[in-house]
Parts: structure tokens; C-alpha cells; sequence
């Protein structure tokens, strides 16, 4: 099997990204028209070729006079003016003015030579050729001189500012259509690994869709960077040299991420240090370690890991701010919050740690929730809002500490955070509200509203000493500030395929050497309710509990939705798995009603308002396997 | 003349707004590639049409197996297993695992049917086809689950969501090639005005480039639309109608900005008024009174203000949110910075105002610099970086309240900030610095260092009693925390035109008859100087300086910058003016000196480093008309 690879080398993130900054010589210029410029960096200083306004011109209606013949003008004591011309904005005044001498101008047009003020139309008379000005102006009154917004020679913007409405509206003022703007570097971006399969084609079995290709793509996008896929290598040295040497012809930079196996980093490594200079194996951190990076022939090359999430941390940390540099923007870090950690975390032990997390705005700041998914996971993609960073010399990190969040893109928070246990039928209500869904079970979501850090939570916990499904538990965990509201049972049973093939009945078959379960995670409401259907079995045939889940194939296969189990049973994984009859149906799968169970939410009591039309919604043509009871949309409890 | 024009049917800034809103029906979807999607609006909900990852897949080398098999294996007591197959990532297992049994998997391969765990290759001893295991793992143990990431049936993403790289790389991890998104507003533009010309073209006497078609189209871009260019309409009736037929036909909005004239503004009513309904006719607002919107065969039709800063501000407030909820962005308010205000402003008598401002980052938070400037100045687009609202009831907000400054953009505050005298060779070096410069002479500079607003200040103001350059001043207006560093200096005197036709000789000259002056408005240091050299001649005639001054002919035409007073000679609008050498060089001008004065810097003593630098680079080759002298680079006073 492939050797275990070794890194030399390793360099700190710090160091990984200043190593490139030293490469980061900017791609130079090119010219483009004022029209395409939006969102570029200006490659030069722009000198203004000619003043704003080229002319005196008048602010109002009225009459160009020359001001100190004016003066003494007044209601009661009017002068007279003798009227020479006309002149609309767009044209040229023909003649001059002299003292004793006005010449009508319309706002926007040039002032005739002579004159130094306008005199508004509303304070004079025109009869004829004689004009009675009824108020004296000051030299300059009403007038914008040449060159007093913009004087000719002015440096009016300096190279590497960026082009926005504004500075686009300077340069069209200027008389400038062409504009030169830094080169934005074209990036080509390479995913390698035998597994891959490009999105839209068909995939075989055992293969994976290429992410990075597209996630680093949108990357590039964002800094700037014109990207160019290249697609999919195989783990071979001739493809993959050749698929290098091609995107080096046509690009700037290049970047490849790397399959999964120690095989592929291997060959990156091999490859690059025979066409050029490897400037460092290995980087110091947790995800991202096998991150190098060589220079050939003047260009950047990159390898980054495989998994799309440590892929698009190191993106952001190492290849963004030498994109950004290229360009000419000063690199600065990706924008940052400052937020509490929702729970502890741990350290990596010497190398400095990046965790995806999602950002939750509170009253009294943001929480910062770690995302403890495998590195491989695309549901972190998904949900995380961005990462944070654990120093080096850092054991743990306690709940409560202070981080700060490098968001991955502008963050827009969530008006409302669900966490909790997932229901088919609320998710597809929640997805038409602007609420961030966490889906971790029940009693997740009960901890999330115990330490403030959800606004509701989705729960059905039955007591089984009471025989009360979510009030007991909120109460028994002290629950504070919060109402759990009545939202609706649904029935639960076992998912089976369709037409029931192994002739399951209830719970007893899931003993039986030919069946195999689909389990859900411990905490959840629907682990909890088959584990009561055990304990009941268990205490019937004279078994311990233990004894009797060790008999039950796939017992500790577990997948986190309803829908997942439904999933497992339609595509044969599985023979059998609990869930509600929402899933089942969603499969077009069999069902075994096993009894139907009530899911409240429990709710901040400063949120009700808003959940309460969530509610309402949710409430409305409920679906097969759900229903209204006694108290659903209404408050249950309150504490 | 043009006749006044009536504003029917005043609505407020809020209410002109939410008219344009409740008009906002999203425009429909289109399928694009997900390599093309970046930053596009997701138009419907997206539902897993696979599991993450697509198969039981190991996270690790090593055999996968019957985990129950492994209890009690340890390194004394290792557990031998039978090898019956090999994976590799992308491939599938042929067979299946049954106790006792391993299959030897790569990272990332499917897991045999049977297996339920890897055990690492590092806790293994291979021998033929014989495995020894040396530690014990529990099923699921390094085994990534069929649909543990994401399940099929899940809904991952949901509609309206912007696709970052994040997203991108879920749709990708699905295999979703194409995505179906918003489309996105095709915005058309046209510019009104008999005065205008377009960028590039040669600019007839009496024209003015057109600035609004560029910056709107950037805004459009800003807010996620597609801005289309119909150019300049003349101010007549068929052509404007015609033009605006089309751009109807061929998009989704149009944007008319009004040339400055009444009669164009009546024009647009008229027309609109025809072809459709109008909306609203007016907003309270200062500066954007005559914005108008109408709705014509179900596209809204919006009326912008001709200057440019007005026209842009009006953007932002209503027709940006607009254009984002036809994307389904829900319109949030552009970025807010709270900001001190650094001068009071008036109010609008009744209507809102809208005052561009520059934003100043201080250690004890921002400074709102309001820019005063006359609404036609292009310098407010390259100088602002938002504005604030004055609300209609509100008179006057006096310096040191509380604002909020819209942003047009995402901010980026300058290192530095320096208010007051301009000087060109300096200017050209605060180019190369991120260096945000305001010039307002130099009393305005020194006033602004008094603040604490500025962080230097360039000034050279001559005390007459002491004979000594700026140190006195800033003594006498009690200026602290600040030191006064010696830069250069320059060579004043006058600009007049080349060959000096007008046999010009000194400061006398500028009482002939056929002599036109061009002069610096009043706290600039030129200004104050050639005051001190009329007032010496005025004493030498015997004539009161006021008497004097009045028969200076252009003594009132003030211009901005020694540039523009170059500018102005240059161009014959003047026949001298007072400025440095170095500008009348850069206009190949001839040059009248009248001696050398102390141009210094006022810098705060926090950032005296940083301008020490500025310094040094200023103090290299120095162009001719400056020079060095004892206290060059040196603090000639603090306090």
C-alpha cells in the first residue's frame, strides 16, 4: 500500500503565507474601458487632463452680469441692465459682457467672458432688451469656476484604489473612457485523485464528486483572481505532469488540491521539485499540513488539501492574501468577529489549529459554535460561517473564551437559530424563514437553549416515568426564559422497503440474523424512543438490555436525519430503521406504525412572536403521519 | 426661458422607497453552470439528490472488518484475521467481510459489505495472506457513514442564499452541475442633457462629460444587476421618448439621470406620464428633489438627479434596494459606521438631507467630515465615503453628535489623514502612501490638527510681526499634542503666460485695466501672501487696501489648487496668478519670483514616525522651485 510520506520542512501558516507574499510581484497592467472597470484596481495615479467644469459655469437661471455693477441693487432701487445675448447650457456664449451689460444664461451653461456672477431669474424683469436687476450679487455668486471641483494637472486618484461607482464617475468627469487597472491573475486550479467524478457526469461506485475545483474557483472569484478548472487528474505521474505544465502556459498561479491519499501528496511533491523549487513541504496546522507550495519557472504553485473545508481554510489563510497582493490590494485578514466559544475545544498539540464554525449573533455579542464534523465533511461547507484559530502553545480552549471568527465570506446573521432535533416537515417550513438550522437531537437542542445560545429547539423526549413527552426533561434541566410550545405528534415506526421483503412485524425481527438496522445517534428523540421498545423486549424475553442490542445488526450504525434512514432502507444498506412516516413516504418506502409522539419546540420567551408564525405555517396542511393534538400552538409550559 | 416646474405629489425618502418595493416582483429563474455561479441568488431549494459521502468510506490505511471480531485484541494478545481482498479509493470491493475476515482499504475507499470498521495499518502485521491486529475497534471505528454528511432528501441549501465557494461546493459534492439562480436585473441607463458629452470623445466648448451613465452602471454592477448603456439623449421630446422605448424593450429597469435643466425634468414627467403611470413626482429630500419614478407596462421607470453625487446617493437609498429584491436579497441599509460629526450641518427645512461626508478612523472611534462642496462637484465622488441623514425635523446637527454614514462601499480607512495646504510635488508623494488628503488651506489644515482630525497638516502661513513662518500661528491658535517639522522651501511668485505678453513685471500689474487675475480663496497661504504684498503696495500709493483690491480685475475669482491657477493662465481665463514654480513648469508657463516662504508639516506627535518617512521621501529630489533649508526634516517646534 501507498508508503507513509514524510514531511520535511514544515513551515508555521505565518511563515507559508509570507514565503508566497515574497512571490507576490504584481501581473502589471492593462487598459480597460471605464465601462468594464467596476470592482478593478487602478494601476496608476490618475492626473486630471482637464478642469471640472472646463468653464465658468452658472448654477441658476438667469443673468451673467459683471458683480460690482450690481451692487447697490435693490427692490426699491433696481438697476438697469442692458441685455446682449443668450446662452443654453450645451452652447457658447457669443460676445462679452461689460459693466451696465447682462446676458442671459440657463443653469449648466458657460459664463461669457467679462462676467463674474449670475443674477437668478427671480430677481429681475426683462422687458424687451432691458433687464431690471432687483438684488446685487457678489463676484462668483452663482457661479462654479473652471476648474474649481477639478483643476487640470490635480493627481485626482492614486494607482491601487479600487474602482468603485464613484472613482468610475471621476474618471468618466475626466474625459477618460480607457482606464489602466492592475491584470487580475488567472489561477488554474487542478483536483487530483482517482475517486473524483465531475459533477453532472454519472458516478461509479466508489467514487466522489470533485468539490475543490469548483469551491476554490468561487475562491478566486471573490479575491479577485480569474479562475480556470482544469478538472480532474489521476493519481499518475505523466497525466498529472503534463495536466501542470498545461495550466503553468496559461495561468499565473496554479493550484492543486489533493486526493485523500498519501500517494497523491507524494507525487504533488515529486513533481513539483523536479519542475522547479519547492519553497515549503508541510505547514503547521491542523487541518492542513500536507499544504506545500514551489515556484517554477516565476509562478506560483500551490498544493492544498484535499478535503474541501481545510482546503478553503488554507486558501483563505495562505493563497488569498497573495492574490489579493498580486493585484495590488494590501493583503489584510478576511473580515473578523469577536465572539464567545460556545463550547471548549482542543488544540493540535503544537501545530496551530483552524475550526469551521458557525456564528450566532446574541443581545450580547456572537457565540462562536466549533463544527466537530470529520475534516472531510461537505455539511461543514455547508453551515460553517468561518473559522477560528487555536495558537500553537494552546492546550484546550474553554467555553466561554473569546475567539476571533474569520468569517469566509460577508456574514448576514441569521434572524433566528433552530437547534435541535430534525423533522422532516418544520425543515422544509424553516427553509422559508431566514433561521440557521443545527440539527443535533433533542437533548442538543435543550443544552443549546439551557446555555442561550439557540432561539428554539425542535425536542420529543417521552418521561418515561410520567409517561409526558418535552416538559418533564425541560424542567429536569432547569430550563430558564423559555416556553415550550405544543407543536404536533407524528407518527413514528419502522421504515421498511417496500412491500416488506424480509416480513418484519416490530421490533423483535431487528433480532434476527438476517436483518440489518439503520440506527440514529445517541441524544436524539427517535434512538431514545426504540431503546424504550428495546428495554420492553429485553425485560419480556429475560435478556439485559446489552446483551440484547449486541444481537441487532447495524445497532451502532447510525446517520443523523429521518431521511438518511429512509435513505439507507431504499438504497438496500439497511433493512429496517425508526423514523417518522414523513421519510417513509418521501422513499416511497413501507411503514410500520409504532405510535405517535409529540415534537414540541421550546422557545426563548423574547423570540415567541417570531416562532409563533412559524408555527402558524407549520401548522397549516400538515402532511401524512403528522397531526394537531390538544395542545399544539399553544404554550404548554413556561419557566 | 424654461418654465418652473411644480413638483406634484412630494413623498418622503422612506415612502418613495417602499412604492419602488411593493413593485419588486423577482424577475424569474435561469440555470447556470455552478463554475458560473458565483455570487448569485439561489432560486429554489435545494434538496440532496445523493448521500455525503455516497458510500461507507474509510477515513483511514488499514483492513476494514467485523469490528465485534477485534474485541480483546491487544499487543499481547493479537487477533489473527484472513485477507481477502484490497480496495483502493475509486474502486469498489469485490466480495464481502465476514468475521474473522479483513479487507485491506486506502484511505478514502468503500468499505466491503460486511465491514462495519478499519482497523489503522499502523496497529497491524501482515504475513501472506495472514493479518494480525493489535488493537480492538469498535464498529463505525474510522468509517465515514453512507449519507453521514449529507443524507439524500435533506434540504441543504435554500432558496435565496447567496453561492459563495462554500455553497458552490456543496451543489458540487451533489453532483449538481447546473443551479438554478435569480436573474439578474439587465438595468438600462441613459444620461439627459444638451451639455454632455461621453468619455473619450473630444469635448466641444461649452460641453461637460457625462458621468452619471458610468457611476450608476458601477452602482448597477454593486448591486448585483446588469447595467446596459444607452448613452446621451438630447433634450427633445421624439429622441428622449424613442431612447427610452428601446431601453424598455430591452430591459428589466431603466434609470434616466436629468440633466441639470428644469426643461429636462418636465420633460421626463411628460413622457413618463404618457407611456405609464407615474409614481411619485418629487421626494423631500436635499439634495434628489427631482427624482420621479413610473411604471410602464410593468417596469419601473426611475427619474435620477443630474449631479452625480446626488444622483448616486438616491441610488443607494432607493432604487438599490430595488434591484436587490428582484434578486431576492432582502434589501438591508448599505453599512453603517457611527461617526462624530466633524463640523455642524444645517438641516433641509423640512426635507431630509443627505450630506456626503468622508469618514476619518481615530483611536476613540470615526469623525464625519461633512464635504460642503456645491452638489455638481465631482470631487465629492473621489473625496466621500458615504453620507448621513439629516432628518426633516432637525435644523442643525452641531459638531461632536452622533451620525450614522452610510457607506457606498466597504470602507477601508486610510493610514493617514492629512487636511490643509496643497502643495503639488507634495501631493505627488502622498500619492505612493495610503495617505487620504483634504485640501483646505493652510488655516483650514491647522484648524482640523487643533480637532485632533487631522494627522498632519501642511501649512505656510508668515507671521508679519516675527517675520516667522508657521510656528507662531499654530502657537496662537494653541494647538497641543502636535509638533511642527520642517519641510521644504518653495518658490512663490507669479504664474504668467509663456513669452509674457502683458509685459507683466509685479504685484502692481494687477491694477491695469487690462490685466485678469486668478486668486486663492481666502486661509490658503498664497492668498494671505499676495495680501501682504498688496497691502505693502497699498500703503506705498496711499490707498486703502479694500479701495485697492476692488480694482484688481478677477481678485474674486478664487481657484483650489496652484495647479488650477496654472490651469487658468494656461487657458487664457487669466492673465497671472500667485503660485509656485513648480506649477507654472508643469504648465510651461514663465514665472515672476517674489521669493521663497517655509512650506512645514503640523503633525500629531503619535504619528510623527510614519510622517518622518513621508519626509524623507519628499526631501529627495526636489524639483526645481524648492529646496532644503536648516530645519529640513527636523522638529521646529512641539507643544
Amino acid at each position: 500500500m501507498a508508503k507513509r510520506v514524510i514531511f520535511h520542512e514544515l513551515v508555521s501558516l505565518d511563515q507559508a503565507s509570507e514565503i508566497l507574499l515574497k512571490f507576490a510581484r504584481p501581473l502589471g497592467e492593462e487598459e480597460v474601458d471605464i465601462a468594464q472597470a467596476y470592482g478593478r484596481m487602478l494601476a496608476r495615479d490618475i492626473t486630471a487632463p482637464i478642469d471640472v467644469p472646463p468653464f465658468d459655469r452658472s448654477t441658476v437661471d438667469g443673468y451673467a452680469v459683471v458683480a460690482e455693477a450690481t451692487y447697490g441693487a435693490s427692490e426699491l432701487t433696481p438697476v438697469e441692465f442692458k441685455l446682449v445675448g443668450r446662452v443654453e447650457a450645451g452652447d457658447w456664449p457669443a460676445g462679452e459682457v461689460k459693466p451696465g451689460e447682462a446676458f442671459e444664461v440657463a443653469t449648466g451653461a458657460p459664463l461669457p467672458r467679462g462676467a463674474n456672477a449670475v443674477v437668478m431669474v427671480e430677481f429681475t424683469q426683462t422687458r424687451g432688451d432691458l433687464v431690471k436687476i432687483f438684488r446685487a450679487v457678489a463676484p462668483g455668486e452663482n457661479v462654479m469656476s473652471a476648474g474649481s471641483d477639478i483643476s487640470a494637472g490635480e493627481v485626482v486618484l492614486r494607482h491601487c484604489t479600487k474602482l468603485t461607482a464613484r472613482e468610475i464617475g471621476v474618471l468618466a468627469a475626466l474625459g477618460l473612457r480607457k482606464v489602466p487597472v492592475m491584470k487580475r491573475p488567472i489561477v488554474g486550479i487542478i483536483s487530483t485523485g482517482n475517486e473524483l467524478a465531475a459533477p453532472g457526469e454519472r458516478l461509479g461506485p466508489g467514487m466522489l464528486y470533485d468539490v475543490n475545483s469548483y469551491s476554490l474557483a468561487a475562491a478566486v472569484q471573490e479575491a479577485g483572481g480569474l479562475p480556470v478548472i482544469y478538472g480532474i487528474v489521476r493519481d499518475e505521474e505523466s497525466s498529472y505532469k503534463s495536466a501542470l505544465l498545461k495550466a503553468l502556459s496559461e495561468s499565473d498561479v496554479v493550484l492543486i488540491s489533493g486526493g485523500t491519499s498519501a500517494g497523491v501528496a507524494d507525487l504533488t511533491y515529486r513533481v513539483l521539485g523536479e519542475l522547479g523549487d519547492v519553497l515549503f513541504h508541510g505547514v503547521m496546522v491542523r487541518p492542513g499540513k500536507p499544504t506545500l507550495a514551489a515556484v517554477i519557472n516565476g509562478k506560483i504553485v500551490v498544493g492544498l488539501p484535499g478535503y474541501p473545508s481545510s482546503a478553503l481554510m488554507i486558501f483563505h489563510t495562505v493563497v488569498r492574501p497573495f492574490l489579493l497582493k498580486l493585484q495590488c490590494v494590501e493583503p489584510s485578514p478576511p473580515a473578523v468577529y469577536k465572539a464567545k466559544l460556545a463550547y471548549g475545544v482542543e488544540g493540535a498539540k503544537g501545530r496551530r489549529a483552524l475550526y469551521p464554525v458557525v456564528l450566532i449573533a446574541r443581545k450580547d455579542g456572537y457565540k462562536a459554535y466549533p463544527l466537530y464534523a470529520e475534516s472531510g465533511a461537505i455539511s461543514v461547507l455547508a453551515r460553517a460561517d468561518g473559522y477560528i484559530v487555536i495558537p500553537e502553545n494552546v492546550e484546550f480552549m474553554t467555553e466561554g473564551e473569546e475567539v476571533d471568527v474569520y468569517l469566509f465570506e460577508k456574514f448576514k446573521p441569521a434572524e433566528l437559530y433552530f437547534i435541535g432535533s430534525h423533522d422532516p416537515h418544520l425543515d422544509t417550513i424553516l427553509a422559508r424563514h431566514n433561521v440557521k438550522t443545527v440539527y443535533v437531537g433533542s437533548m442538543g437542542g435543550l443544552m443549546s437553549i439551557k446555555r442561550g445560545e439557540a432561539d428554539f429547539a425542535g425536542t420529543h423526549i417521552l418521561d418515561l416515568e410520567t409517561g409526558v413527552y418535552n416538559v418533564p426533561v425541560v424542567q429536569r434541566l432547569g430550563i430558564k426564559g423559555a416556553a415550550v410550545i405544543g407543536l404536533y405528534r407524528r407518527e413514528q415506526g419502522l421504515i421498511i422497503q417496500r412491500g416488506n421483503p424480509k416480513g418484519i412485524k416490530g421490533v423483535e425481527d431487528l433480532l434476527r440474523d438476517d436483518v440489518v438496522y439503520v440506527n440514529r445517534p445517541r441524544g436524539t428523540g427517535t434512538r431514545a424512543l426504540l431503546d424504550i421498545h428495546l428495554s420492553k423486549l429485553a425485560q419480556r424475553l429475560g435478556t439485559p438490555f446489552e446483551e440484547l442490542i449486541r444481537k441487532i445488526r447495524g445497532y451502532t450504525y447510525e446517520v443523523k436525519t429521518h431521511t438518511a434512514v429512509a435513505a439507507a432502507v431504499a438504497q438496500g444498506r439497511a433493512d429496517v430503521g425508526m423514523g417518522v412516516r414523513y421519510a417513509a413516504e418521501l422513499y416511497g418506502l413501507d411503514f410500520i406504525p409504532l405510535g405517535w409522539e409529540e415534537y414540541d419546540l421550546v422557545v426563548r420567551v423574547d423570540v415567541l412572536d417570531k416562532v409563533f408564525e412559524i408555527v402558524r405555517e407549520a401548522l397549516e396542511n400538515l402532511p401524512r403521519g403528522y397531526e394537531k393534538y390538544e395542545m399544539s400552538g399553544r404554550v404548554k409550559w413556561e419557566g
